[in-house]
């Protein structure tokens, strides 16, 4: 009823009903708790007895993380949604309610809104996630979505980055580097640089997980289960940034072997395409929202036996030591120190 | 040690350091049943058995909620906090824990944005609030602050705007209308159509009652524990937008009696300044974050006689009718339809 509507002709009582409007059934509510979802000064939720709560909040703005030549409105929902739940992810921990906050510019129909909703109930009903409020204002200018999640994870079971241990294995979750090549190549789409003649279709996968990455809940309560995960963090800035902080949180170091990091085929081909070596991507792209974390060595077999059961990929990647710091040993042994350069708003 | 640095120069995670920097002690986080508070990648709380969570969250942009001539540095922050505070008071709950999500512009010193963390746990602290996580990015050009506020209550006790009954009687918890003469007040200043010389100090209230509004959470808590109170709502838009959800919500009318309005002493020396009915204020002026409620001609004196053993004020303002939306009746006994024209930021 609304579509197309500009902003103006609506009070936020009316939008955020429409923008709502039939995502989720009162019963997929009534099965998470949910007491009093959208439409009160706030939410009421049930919680469980015997578990602890856990929380977090992630904010996308325009220009800053996302651009209409970067992302589609679907993605922009979608990704700030799964960037959100990647962090309950590397808490492993079981995401259940979210909050999102809203600042829209004048010039936003609601045409584009809802695809931006279209995209952040994707993601949440995949997921199992109810969406219970937020808030709606304008902007001056840029879009701005803040997102809060809730989850609950069995009690003091909760996995930090303070636990890392010397002599643990370092892995993932899977590869690493592919969404800040993707983005690259949508820039380079943009500015010309590269004609479409050039870019062979098979770059897609790389765009995908720009634009759709997958936040690891389940590789996060396969860990959290095997009780046997001693540290976790996920990958949203680059991996020399996810490692740094994990070793400061732990009081360790990491020693990383070049040649057991995973490099997926199409950022291969694309670092050969454009010149530019896939680890540049992998250790100092960001936004793949893969789970980095250790494990002592005698877990180890349990845990790629779990990961292989359901289907996820389980990379070793390096040790941890007592050297504080992250390394790098290259295939020829050679060991160089990696500086905390991850990706960083503030740059 | 880092007041006074540009945004550029620092990394998110020193930032965010910096600003929480022995803020609030261990001992304050653990009495909370904060497990991880700030630094990993969610926060972690112990929950109450036999309680239920309630969780809201609200944004304040620049120059459409606040600008440099409205509000200092430190006003943004507390009354971000407030305003959030206020729908938490609004279901009657305890507030807990607070998240906040950061959008900053480049050209901010992080000597004001410590002046805007003073705010935030001046106010936090007062309520007893543990500040644990958040999200701070860089913002193409406007300050935008969102908080989630997360709290607790009693099971099945939370009040919400859907309860009200027929001839139930009407309240407010104090005066309304104030904040928005003292935004009026600012902005007549700034544009130069007050001289100095014309406005006498006395306005002041007005104006505190804009930048440091205070969340209602001793009410709601009085109103909630008497187990007596039908329907509850927050006035941050104006009473006419707050008394028409309440009567949507609970399929009622309400009429208000305007002689029992209370209208503030300088709220009404304003009015005569500048030639403008405090009426206007009351109805259409937001911001006040006083309670609206409605309670039985039965239970009103045991709920008074609670408020005055608090000190905080009680106002019976109208009672609850049959006839849908809200209406007003004068001091000769004329009834007039109100329209919902509350502040909405779409508008």
């Amino acid at each position: 009823m609304l579509v197309g509507d500009s902003l103006s002709s609506l009070d936020e009582f009316a939008l955020i009903q429409s923008l709502n409007y039939k995502k989720q059934s009162n019963n997929f509510h009534n099965k998470l708790g949910v007491i009093k979802g959208i439409g009160d000064d706030a939410a009421v939720v049930q919680t469980r007895s015997g578990s602890q709560l856990v929380m977090t909040c992630d904010t996308m703005v325009e220009t800053i993380h996302f651009n209409p030549y970067t992302m589609l409105d679907e993605d922009v929902g979608y990704k700030a949604m799964a960037s959100n739940l990647s962090d309950i992810a590397a808490m492993g921990a079981i995401p259940k309610y979210a909050l999102i906050s809203l600042s829209i510019p004048k010039h936003y129909s609601t045409f584009r809104l809802k695809k931006i909703y279209k995209g952040l109930y994707e993601c949440a009903n995949y997921f199992e996630i109810a969406v219970i409020g937020g808030d709606t204002t304008k902007s001056p200018k840029h879009l701005n979505i803040s997102i809060t999640l809730v989850g609950e994870v069995e009690s003091n079971q909760a996995l930090f980055r303070s636990n890392a241990k010397v002599n643990d294995l370092v892995f993932t979750t899977g590869y690493l580097g592919c969404s800040a090549a993707g983005l690259d190549y949508l820039l380079k789409v943009k500015q010309k640089q590269l004609m479409l003649g050039q870019i062979p279709m098979n770059f897609l996968p790389l765009v995908k997980q720009h634009r759709r990455p997958t936040p690891q809940i389940k590789a996060g309560r396969i860990l959290l289960q095997s009780r046997r995960c001693h540290a976790l963090n996920d990958v949203s800035d680059g991996l020399s940034s996810e490692a740094s902080e994990i070793c400061e949180a732990s009081n360790v170091g990491f020693l990383f072997d070049e040649v057991k990091l995973p490099i997926h085929p199409q950022l291969r081909e694309y670092g050969q395409l454009i010149g530019k070596s896939p680890l540049d991507w992998i250790m100092y792209g960001g936004e793949d929202y893969q789970l980095l974390g250790t494990v002592s060595k005698a877990d180890v077999v349990h845990i790629q036996n779990r990961f292989q059961q359901e289907g996820i990929p389980f990379f070793i990647v390096g040790e941890v030591v007592a050297q504080k710091g992250v390394q790098m040993k290259d295939a020829y042994g050679n060991i160089k120190k990696i500086h905390k350069k991850g990706y960083n708003h503030f740059n």
